[in-house]
């Protein structure tokens, strides 16, 4: 038994936050349907695609699902949808979409066909605007404060870690609401905006208050960890390395591991500094940075990963996305975490599962995502209860299809 | 009542991910009492700090909690630590920390007091060695496809994206969890390592798969929208916005917005492309935006702004921390996200609620972080039932203490 078995959840959405929501919850072991129209979704062919155009993106973000195909601009066509998404079972009744509730997806229409759904929206702002990663992530601060300090002009994030975060607060927010449902029999209509996902995060980080008690905006300190000591250091046969101090622990075995230990002593008496408070090792950060700097470019990376790692040390190697699956034994199939799967269409690839162990519940296998359309009927005919007759007469009035790669 | 009204998990934690986990249930409704020792816990006087050198960050992400204050180098102090973690309760015993989980905060002892405790345990690495979201980051791609195409040095991300995501997925991970506990009632032990979290959306958005089935390493884009269109452009009066046309609607938007059509129907005669097409959008990134420069050079941003917005066109300001606070209206009172809240010892700042609304459900109203200790009598005499006595005798012998700022 998996951690989540027996729980349904339908999808209507596209992109990275509503598909990532279920697919993090597929993982877990629910059972997520995911409805498309019959030519694909928005993101059907979002890059990066294979040769023959078919996505990696949408392959990723739609593992372990469901795939159902149906002509969605036919009165038909949203009818089975919303069939679907209101079918009856104690584990079943909950909703995800990022389009505008309204119509068909309009909460107290699809209520009246099951009074006690759970339905998450994800908006762009509050007020129903639209806002992508990209737009959030321009108007909260981050790229102005990202990139070397005397550089003037943005450096947007390619993590889009809005839309992600979005996907994991609005799986959180489906199980608070199940559990809710579970003790007290109703349903609910959750929103959720994007642009809040980030307003918030900029709260709790400090970021706001840091403004309005201190006076302060965040300046550009480049590679540097802020009000702590961490930074990046070539190699003497370059390549790169990040280590990082965050608590005083770390600060000691860094300079154990490098040595450094009386340079730091003399620069704490030179400057009247006390380097085992995170704040004077960021006020130092670049005389730190400059004793530590000769350490690593007189070391190969293998030299200086023996020693920093006797010390046991807090550090990083920077790889490209080819390098990391390379080289890296985490990123490959000697960790538990990754599976080779076969996905239909596109070949074999590494394979995440959830990256959460459970001790005493089956791991989910990791899984391929689906052809579009290739649940259509087994939908139809496990969730809906149609007969394979109704089926047929669906697929010849063009209302559903089935699986064609 | 609020949606997870009832729930009680404990902490033992530091830093973003675990806090940051816990800080979202307590928004949800959640009792959340975090035990730390007498000193404060490794995060205590983590950056940003006021004048006075309370913590921000601290406030932040422990906004909503109980604060416990134990002497957890004495016996006797850990076996009141391991009380509260495991005391009765249907909608008690919920455990998270990213401590090395041993001695005291071994699961199995742990599990020998309350058998069906549910404890998340937050690792660097699988295999339990340190990782910082700032040394998985660089490991794992992005840094070095991040910036200036031109750009070879890597550049950090300065959100911890990786810590933050981490935490909502122990969110779910825990709350997936309890629904399993209340089904079958068995308790859980969840490991969920920092440097999987990033592997796993390595895979998930198809970096590993462009890499094993396309062959391929991300490029550097700049700020380029990769496989779409979305770049940044200076106004007349040297504002910054960031554009985006991800899907097909959103590009006929923004062509109809800046008139751009026709020299867009030139350019794709000339070069034999379909901006119907997103891959084409992206061929023809510099094209594009080399004709949408001069328009936004043309206008102030209030005057772009009005013909984007009459078009509906997906569009963003580039704001710093300070614009952002001061000038939008979606970072002030006036969106119900925010609350104007008193932090004790630091003053009054807008403060965020949980960026999820539940339409059936009370709203949790936005909190304050507490002051280290403030509820180590409440919980002492609520959740272990001590008498007022009890309690006195353990101050006595200094191993609690309460609040003091």
């Amino acid at each position: 038994m998996t951690i989540l078995s027996g729980l349904r959840i339908t999808e209507c959405a596209a992109f990275i936050a509503g598909p990532f929501a279920t697919m993090s919850l597929a993982a877990l072991g629910a059972e997520v349907i995911r409805i498309d129209p019959l030519e694909g979704g928005l993101d059907y062919c979002r890059w990066p695609v294979t040769a023959s155009g078919r996505s990696l993106y949408w392959a990723g973000l739609n593992k372990g699902k469901k795939s159902v195909s149906i002509d969605l601009r036919s009165a038909e066509g949203r009818d089975l949808a919303q069939a679907i998404i209101t079918a009856p079972g104690e584990d079943a009744g909950m909703f995800i979409t990022n389009f505008p509730a309204t119509g068909w997806l309009d909460y107290e229409a699809l209520k009246r066909r099951r009074g006690d759904l759970i339905m998450a929206n994800i908006l762009g702002n509050r007020d129903g605007s639209t806002a992508l990663d990209y737009t959030v992530n321009c108007a909260v601060g981050f790229p102005l404060a990202t990139g070397a300090p005397d550089g003037s002009t943005p450096t947007n994030h390619v993590l889009p870690a809005w839309d992600l975060l979005c996907g994991m607060t609005a799986a959180t927010g489906l199980l608070a609401a199940e559990r809710h449902r579970r003790r007290h029999g109703v349903g609910q209509l959750l929103k959720i905006a994007l642009s809040d996902i980030a307003l918030a995060v900029v709260g709790d980080l400090g970021f706001i208050a840091e403004v309005q008690i201190n006076g302060d905006d965040r300046a550009r300190h480049g590679n540097h960890i802020f009000g702590a000591f961490g930074h990046d250091f070539e190699t003497l046969d370059g390549r790169r390395v990040m280590v990082a101090a965050v608590s005083l622990g770390q600060w000691k075995t860094l300079c154990k591991a490098t040595g450094i230990a009386e340079a730091v002593a003399a620069l704490e008496q030179a400057a009247g500094l006390d380097m085992a408070r995170e704040g004077d090792r960021f006020a130092a950060r670049d005389a730190l940075a400059g004793l530590l700097s000769p350490w690593f470019a007189s070391r190969t990376l293998a030299e200086a990963a023996a020693r920093l790692d006797a010390e046991r040390a807090c550090w990083g190697l920077y790889q490209t996305f080819s390098e990391l699956v390379h080289d890296d034994p985490r990123c490959s199939s000697a960790s538990t975490l990754f599976g080779q799967v076969d996905h239909p269409g596109i070949g074999t690839t590494l394979t995440p599962r959830t990256p959460i162990d459970f001790a005493a519940c089956d791991p989910v296998p990791p899984a391929a995502g689906p052809i579009l359309g290739q649940h259509t009927d087994e939908v139809l005919l496990d969730v809906l209860k149609l007969s394979s007759g109704q089926v047929a007469a669906l697929h010849d009035k063009g209302i559903v299809a089935s699986a064609g790669l």
